[in-house]
């Protein structure tokens, strides 16, 4: 019998961004107050974050992104809302809302978006999978201030990893839990394995051109949401699909899971609402995308999940 | 070079429940205005909801779940949240909440959960699935009635779809977007290939063993999560991790990732509060599981992705 595990490299899921974070979450296993306890610990490693972005300090050379407590001080922390994202090495990893204007920081601060600071290589990759938890987090607590299903004001449990609509304060009950959208994203192949389909939206850079992606619907496995994307995207029917890896992708709290898709036809009939262009590309094509050469066609940037499916295709021998 | 594309027989996550729906589901071409239509058409299809179960009627003979509206009129319908999920060669097919008592239906009617549905196999697949999407639309629903940022009350757009906070009446003009909560199930596996990893939660009935499973937390590939839960609830140590299939689990709105792990040890150290017992079992022993015999072990019936990821297990050879 073959076995079920094959391959020595490192999982494909392995090599994409935000994938390094390796913190002790004990998200299962957590006692009233452990938000407290961590925030008056002198050693707790605070993340600030403005919106879905990350505060940076410059001041030092090395940026930083963790800090202590005391250096947002100035920046009005919003403790209420702060989230115990877990324990490395013991060391409580918090993430605190910050109420501060982007547009007002002091000099030597700023507030990028986790992908940015994946591209520019501003933080160790441990760091920045630390910084994706985080900013999914906040988003979602941000967007969970109130409770769906009655209005009420809702309030920080389990160090932030849950909300709920407290009976006591004459809301519902109801228990509020982070939310993660998965979105499908898929490079197809023809059925000769040469060409792979590409497509551009309206709001990518000029000469990019990336994998066709969407959320999954309610009620709708993987497979079928990269046959019913694709086709309503391209108009390219889709026999087999491939999983190949998963990502999370903080923007705001999506999860993308990659797929290679079977073409079962080649004739483009694209949705010209969100695709500005659609096309195959030959393997040496693809390549050269990849290169990302100034002023030719290029792809998406290294760590993303589109970069490691086209590289992955082009790498088969 | 191999195809990336392998296999003949029907993908595994084709042969799950819930996955037989093939609506047109239209979700980012619907005018203003598609529902009210979709509701006044005689030929539209109703399927009731009280809370996340599906109405039957049984008065006829055969279970009957698609009704035309006027079939609901003495079971309060809840027109404002009803859900446009798509059309079936142009019929548009309707998920509509009901106000009615779950425990004072007329002789006739019953409401049942969708995974009883499916195991007794009362309707038709692709019926099924429809009752997926339904089911997993009507509880986001019912939970996104009032804003998360701001608590204000919020109003159905595009059939459904989508919620919006109006502007227009003091709310502070966020979207909401449905939700699909990805939960990833796996089948470790010892480094033999002999022996797969079972346990049983308190609440399942006396002699049942399934797959572990978990919540896919914010921040995480899918395959951290697979290692994580193991390791949480079993002790186990994982280490390569293979995608199996995916399956819509509308109980509420949850997304089901079937994944076989590679146990990098084999002693137990089980988590006393998420399990109550935690066993290697044999080849042999899981087809003696799948054989359902009363009176001995068991494991999750068919159409279920439990199921799927240990009867594929058993039958490589």
């Amino acid at each position: 019998m073959t076995s079920l595990f094959t391959g020595t490299g490192a999982e494909p899921s392995a090599r994409v961004a935000f994938a390094g974070n390796r913190l002790q979450r004990l998200s299962e296993k957590r006692p009233a107050g452990c938000l407290e306890d961590a925030l008056s610990a002198p050693e707790t490693r605070i993340f600030g974050f403005i919106g879905g972005k990350l505060l940076l300090d410059t001041r030092q050379g090395e940026p930083q992104a963790g800090r202590s407590l005391s250096a947002f001080d100035a920046l009005s922390p919003d403790r209420p809302n702060a989230i115990l994202l877990g324990y490395d090495k013991g060391v409580a990893q918090v993430a605190m809302p910050l109420k501060a204007d982007v547009e007002t920081l002091p000099e030597g601060l700023e507030a990028l978006a986790p992908r940015g600071l994946y591209l520019k290589h501003l933080l160790p990759d441990e760091t920045v999978g630390i910084v994706a938890q985080g900013a999914a987090m906040v988003n979602w607590t941000l967007s969970s201030q109130f409770c769906g299903v009655c209005g009420g004001r809702t309030v920080s449990e389990a160090g932030g990893y849950r909300r709920r609509c407290p009976e006591t304060e004459g809301g519902c009950g109801t228990t509020l839990f982070p939310r993660t959208d998965p979105v499908v994203i898929m490079l197809a192949i023809d059925e000769t394995g040469d060409r792979c389909l590409l497509g551009r939206s309206p709001h990518f850079p000029p000469g990019f051109y990336s994998c066709l992606a969407g959320f999954l619907e309610p009620g709708e496995t993987m497979e079928d949401a990269v046959r019913r994307e694709t086709h309503e995207e391209s108009g390219i029917s889709v026999g087999q699909v491939r999983y190949h890896a998963s990502q999370p992708w903080p923007m705001p709290h999506t999860m993308m899971v990659g797929f290679y898709a079977q073409a079962l036809s080649m004739d483009i009939a694209m949705d010209g609402d969100e695709l500005e262009d659609c096309r195959w590309f030959t393997r040496q094509e693809a390549v050269r995308l990849l290169e990302r050469i100034e002023g030719e066609l290029t792809t998406a940037p290294d760590g993303t999940i589109a970069n490691r499916l086209l590289r992955d295709w082009v790498a088969r021998s």
